[in-house]
């Protein structure tokens, strides 16, 4: 298997509400919801989906749960939290705090205030609108447009 | 904040077992369970973590979810599915089957079988050992290498 993942999904309980958190609050370009005209027969999922094309050719996309779960035969689950973490590097602490505040000023909120980790990162949680979390980092050693 | 996705985190039951799936069933190349010397005194998380550094400067990661957990400040969480996808293009129809066979076989699970769906690709699901969704798709219109 070729090192390379292209697309992360994230379920969503509402795709306006995660866009609007998404493109309008952290500002990641989007062409909105899209493949509204698509229905699968077969599982009864509907194809409608946003999406975000981001750096290294990774495609982030909002679907929601109901279909996602459709799509891939499983049973309709509650949200949860914990099943994983995007993290995203920034150049200075000062650029997590701002982050950070800014995240929880635009539909999502704070889980965790950033501090140094033992690992050799500066970092605090958030979650977006459905409790998906992400880790805003900053690491003298890693470079974030590398 | 910049269109990028750092690192992917996996929460996992058993680290040794996940890394087993990803490194020796996917070929994904890692240095093993690394971070061992960490210990978070403030959330009570334990460092240890395996990576493996992707295509595009992505790294996926794989966590304890108790740790994951500790490190976000949540409660402890049982597993679920259908939180989320990761997607991966193949260059043909019988490179999806092949792969979604392949991992069926190396510690992972086939959730749905291959096969066309209306929205332009074949695509099956499959589930590592910890639950988590991937998607191994085919669409004559991706090159997975771009």
């Amino acid at each position: 298997m070729e090192p390379r993942i292209h697309t992360i999904t994230l379920a969503v309980e509402n795709l306006e509400r995660a866009l609007v958190f998404y493109r309008d609050g952290l500002g990641l370009a989007s062409e909105g919801v899209i493949g509204t005209q698509f229905h699968d027969d077969v599982s009864g999922a509907d194809g409608a989906v946003a999406m975000f094309h981001l750096a290294g050719g990774l495609v982030l996309s909002l679907y929601p749960r109901t279909e996602l779960a459709k799509d891939a035969g499983l049973p309709y689950a509650l949200p949860t939290s914990g099943e994983f973490s995007l993290g995203h590097f920034v150049n200075s602490r000062e650029e997590v705090d701002q982050l950070v505040n800014r995240i929880g000023s635009t539909g999502g909120s704070l889980r965790e205030k950033p501090r140094e980790r033992p690992w050799g990162i500066y970092s605090g949680y958030v979650q977006d609108p459905d409790g998906h979390l992400w880790e805003i980092m900053h690491s003298p050693l890693v470079d974030p447009n590398a």
